[in-house]
């Protein structure tokens, strides 16, 4: 059978889930691929740890650029992670006339549209499956499933790190803070969770979606980015009371004014079954304008699900390298030269619904005051809840539903909201989104 | 641009979508392809439709065998339906070289193996993403995205007219006839309903995704078909009760004893994101051994649903169609002389969990019986439910939920248990999978 050499960078979690999912599965994966596919050299400052899980099926070193120049590799594995090393390590690998898969969300979000134009011009396959929702197969659904389609929204939870924290905070009822400490002990987050908490990891994988559905470049300084460091326990169990889940979402639409490029808190109907996926779970919710809303749900992280992902790459490279660039799916799902920019908005421009949460003074009239400067901006309201004043307490939470309106509208409206003497401190605003039809 | 000229057999609700999604998307179809596809000749029994829709973009004729011959035409696409007249024309279009796009899940399930073969002596594609789950790629998701992947099993709501009535008779605590006559009125059951409401359509549809799965030839005669139309109101609420909810699945296991493939109404924990797709919707988990499980979810019928998986299969065919063998991927996952028949295990042989309902007398010693019985056979008990006899009644309902054992095992219980003085009439007997890990 033929075989394709494939030179593995980096065999920390993932890189050694693929070493050892492709050596069990290789049978059914040959079957399949018609290929074998082989690892024949890793790289790794880790060398012992190295030998030890390759245990001499595959030639060690901790010099990753020996790889990409090494003239029996066939395909490089990238998933080393970060942009400096690996960027280099990519372009040279690509320089080399190698195709590349990578893991590396964070590479093709802020690198991606230049990787592509060097690997177009030596024509070879950049493929990063594994970037977005982990073993999910949401590239492949976008750039070919839906190809039919007018890609109209995506919105995804993409990061599990978060789910898990928002999960745990609804389920248990408790402050973010702690829930965060919870996670780091399990191992589902970081010692330092910025990347995930901050929103940016999933903006990084929303940019790469984007891109894909819409036939744009990779914008990812243009994504707005909230996190979930300031949620409160309260808010989702207010929503709750609503009907509503709160999760970390990715969203991006496509408007008649340009595209929608978002990643912050967001309420959604609990029955959507986007709102019942818990745990470290992803999924992602793509409308085309043909088929409807379809839904992708799966381990997004992970050493064997983040293989499955890499490995059903490599079987793509494997058939595909000796094809022509016609033959071959384009790198961002849309012909090179048919990538067009359009603008994406500023936070400022996005429409969406809102849940607004003020705390006020027990007196006449602010309901009044507020229902008024609402209705002064053409902002309609879907629901209100007043809490009664707890004891001792002489304020109370009141919590509004707005219908859709442009956020530089709902800004004004809060500034103003903030400024009647009886509402106490600032007003908490979670953006809502209805992901129906 | 380089055009594929596609020649279309039958122009009713799904062709008449195909043709229509072409039209309106045809600029961001061919961004993304590379080429222009278009429909040049169309083939109808009823002309003045297909004139209408077609609206002189293409050539009408009444004669699909001489669009199967039109040395112009590089893929065919059928959408005829039945297994006889779409067979022969089938056939004939890849006898005369063409590729072909077919939604007939009758036809691969039934004749795929024989279709497949053919195609292969003439290196042309055949290409059935349309015929599972209408617009979900799972087709895609099963052939490549997963192709790492040892499959487990696979478990899906497959068939949108009996997830809509089973969807109404939980809601509305309705009688399955009651809601199959509002079914019908609202056009989501036809006239004569048997091959959706007796399962006899999921089982096509399981059928493909297990020879997909488990690289094996289609034996869709061996495989285990139990419709709904016994199901009742009373059976949906107690399962209800005990947090399940009651779908129609087609699932299908890869066994050490051979391979599980079976249709039939099946509980499921109400917790699952499956249990949760109600109303007309698709939705299908496949069990990976390294990426665990996923779920696709999205509309499984509808004519622009549907007509986007067909052309989906047309971007890959325009990309493919002058690829070799090697490149592209093998009609059923596998490579053709790695498909190796799987037993499939007679139902009396699968392994499942269960729910039993019976009726039985008010009497002392009743349930000793029935829990000596289940036993004696090492059948243990998960849960057990007596309802009190309503007034003037002196019989009351027993439901017990098991852990799994085989079926005959659980034949032979019953059996036992309906020969039992106390008991009234026969046992219920429902499936139920948990779909976890």
């Amino acid at each position: 059978m033929k075989q394709i050499n494939v030179g593995l960078l980096g065999i920390g979690t993932v890189g050694g889930g693929t070493f050892n999912v492709l050596k069990r599965n290789q049978e059914e994966i040959s079957r399949r691929a018609g290929y074998s596919i082989k690892i024949t050299k890793v790289a790794d400052r880790d060398i012992a740890r190295a030998k030890e899980i390759t245990a001499g099926a595959a030639e060690v070193t901790d010099d990753a650029f020996s790889v990409v120049s090494d003239p029996t590799i066939d395909v490089v594995v990238e998933l080393i992670g970060g942009y400096t090393l690996a960027k280099d390590l990519v372009l040279k690998a690509i320089e080399n006339g190698k195709h590349v898969v990578t893991a590396n969300k964070a590479l093709i979000a802020l690198h991606g549209n230049e990787i592509f134009a060097a690997a177009q011009k030596k024509n070879v396959i950049v493929a990063y499956e594994a970037a977005v929702a982990g073993g999910i197969p949401i590239i492949k659904a976008l750039r070919e499933g839906l190809a039919a389609n007018k890609v109209e929204w995506i919105a995804g939870i993409i990061n599990g790190t978060t789910n898990f924290i928002l999960t745990e905070m609804r389920e248990k009822g408790l402050a973010f803070a702690d829930v965060l400490g919870e996670a780091q002990r399990l191992g589902y987050a970081e010692a330092d969770p910025t990347f995930d908490v901050e929103g940016i990891d999933a903006a990084h994988k929303l940019t790469i979606m984007s891109a894909i559905g819409f036939g744009i470049p990779m914008q990812f300084d243009k994504a707005y980015t909230e996190g979930i460091t300031k949620l409160t326990a309260k808010d989702i169990r207010y929503a709750e009371e609503l009907g509503y889940r709160v999760k970390l979402l990715g969203i991006t639409k496509r408007t008649e004014d340009g595209v929608e490029l978002r990643v912050h808190p967001t309420l959604i109907p609990e029955k959507r079954l986007i709102a019942n996926v818990n745990g470290a779970m992803n999924a992602v919710v793509v409308k085309g304008d043909a088929v409807g809303p379809t839904l992708y749900y799966g381990a997004g992280a992970g050493a064997e699900p983040t293989a499955s992902a890499v490995i059903a790459d490599l079987v793509d490279v494997a058939r595909m390298h000796n094809a022509s660039v016609d033959q071959r799916v384009p790198y961002l799902a849309f012909q090179p030269e048919q990538i067009k920019p359009l603008a994406i908005l500023p936070i400022e421009a996005i429409s969406s619904a809102y849940y607004l949460r003020m705390r006020a003074s027990d007196k006449p009239g602010v309901l009044a005051d507020v229902t008024k400067i609402l209705g002064d901006r053409q902002i309609s309201i879907d629901a209100m809840m007043q809490k009664e004043p707890q004891d001792n307490e002489t304020e109370a939470d009141i919590i509004i539903l707005t219908h859709i309106t442009v956020e530089k509208n709902m800004n004004a409206a809060i500034a103003a909201i903030e400024a009647l003497p009886a509402i106490v401190g600032s007003v908490t605003r979670l953006r809502m989104e209805e992901l129906g039809k």
